[in-house]
């Protein structure tokens, strides 16, 4: 069993999730980019850009809020390969995803979630105030899509009506600072509740 | 008489003005962040978010920008749940908020002599250049209307002609940094001047 | 001889280029938001906005980003009154401008050049991974316009179809890690590169 799972207790909240989740984040948050760049038809440099906009944009806006440790995207060796990698590999398999294009909306809501995970933890493991730490995760979780909203001259949507992206995350980043720091759950556990929350707090608000 | 008061001179402008002016800033930026929201009729994520953008925007703007120090929303345990909940408030009433809505440029250019304010003040706090400091106030003072105008897909109102936020709060930032910095007038004497010029000027510069 | 031509090899990486060479890049990029002001008869305010958006939002978010050393334009006495007193000049002799207004689009790149050289040679002097380092690059070269067009309320043009800047920015941000990292040439001459490839390949583009 992986150290997360096997101790439980406040000296745990210190130890970051596993690297690979900021790495699934990323990806998850890169492909909502590319179906953005694949319905509006943009050329190379749009898949790119909407892949890293919306796989890096909400770490960066976390690191850069937080101002502790590095840079996720400048110091892991993956980041920006990944995220420009698939922003190239979209481009030149659009048909692949022609069949997820009515799957952007999980995909957004997923990546909401997992940045919302990985704000919230940052934000425990450097002892953030409560209210500090689940603003951050909120703004991880929706900052992404927000850069990308207002890169391609919309408002972003939480700005519109009847959207509950912001909440969504809201409760995810909420549900995760509880769990961990009032209860004490292991991390796994907690995250795992956080991106079920987040996710289905949005298939719910669609109904 | 507070400290602040009692002594004049070079060694006091490294003292920073008292918190709870941090916290009017934020409180007067959420308030003209409801009143837009309440203008165009928006949800209650719409007022908070709206709410947090302009009561935390110009704070962000400034210690991101200036790197030093902690960031004062995630580090006041009192930042976020102030301009949160002014949000909610703001949505739970709205018709405490019809009479002001004729209030709406004062509650706007009295957050931006605040906001200039606090941004020149850190800076002096911090040392910086003349021009720096000049420049973090001004950009303190507009940082948050200008992320509000952004993300709510309006060009933002420093760029429109005759409008003169900018020039106002600019005139706030010099009139505090030269009253403290070459007169070593008290900062309490300075901030009201600092902000007193920035609304005058604008009441001014509407007739 | 400078000692940057005087020395190859792997320990020169870490001497910065001179500073005037930042002092240019502003200044160019000053030049190209001062030309977009005109183009849209902005008043004072916009000219000066425009002119310090263009020349201190690239190395704003080269700094911003990279969160190590100081912040450029905080830190050094030339940068605001420079960025600021271009626009002013600007706003008070149009008519030099005029002349200036077909070149628009040379003054961009060559300023996308620039920026892009500064930040790549901010990651190479800092040690980040190679593709951080490229990232920088194009992310500082960019910037600048891009907060221009965001704040202009138009869809940045790194987000339109046919417009190249970014693989610009990229190609010398590439250029130059590659022949100052790999090749170890002197940094003048990679300098050099950086922004004959960036203009290069713009104008190689527009054919």
């Amino acid at each position: 069993m992986p150290e997360l799972f096997s101790k439980f207790g406040p000296e745990m909240a210190a130890v970051s999730l596993p690297a690979w989740l900021d790495l699934a984040a990323l990806m998850v948050g890169a492909v909502s980019g590319v179906l953005v760049a694949h319905e509006r038809k943009l050329d190379l440099v749009g898949f790119v850009g909407l892949a890293m906009l919306c796989g890096l944009g909400g770490g960066l806006i976390r690191d850069v809020t937080m101002q502790v440790d590095s840079v996720y995207m400048l110091s892991s060796p993956y980041a920006i390969p990944a995220a420009a990698g698939m922003g190239i590999f979209a481009f030149l398999f659009p048909s692949l995803f022609d069949k997820f294009s009515n799957l952007i909306e999980w995909v957004d809501i997923v990546s909401v979630g997992l940045f919302a995970l990985m704000g919230t933890d940052k934000a425990i493991v450097y002892g953030l105030l409560p209210f500090s730490a689940i603003l951050m995760g909120t703004l991880t979780g929706v900052g992404g899509g927000m850069l990308r909203d207002v890169f391609l001259g919309d408002i972003p949507r939480i700005f519109k009506p009847s959207n509950y992206y912001a909440l969504c995350a809201l409760a995810g980043s909420t549900i995760y600072y509880v769990t961990v720091m009032v209860f004490w759950l292991g991390k796994p556990w907690a995250a795992f509740l956080c991106v079920a929350v987040t996710v289905g707090l949005r298939r719910w608000s669609l109904h």
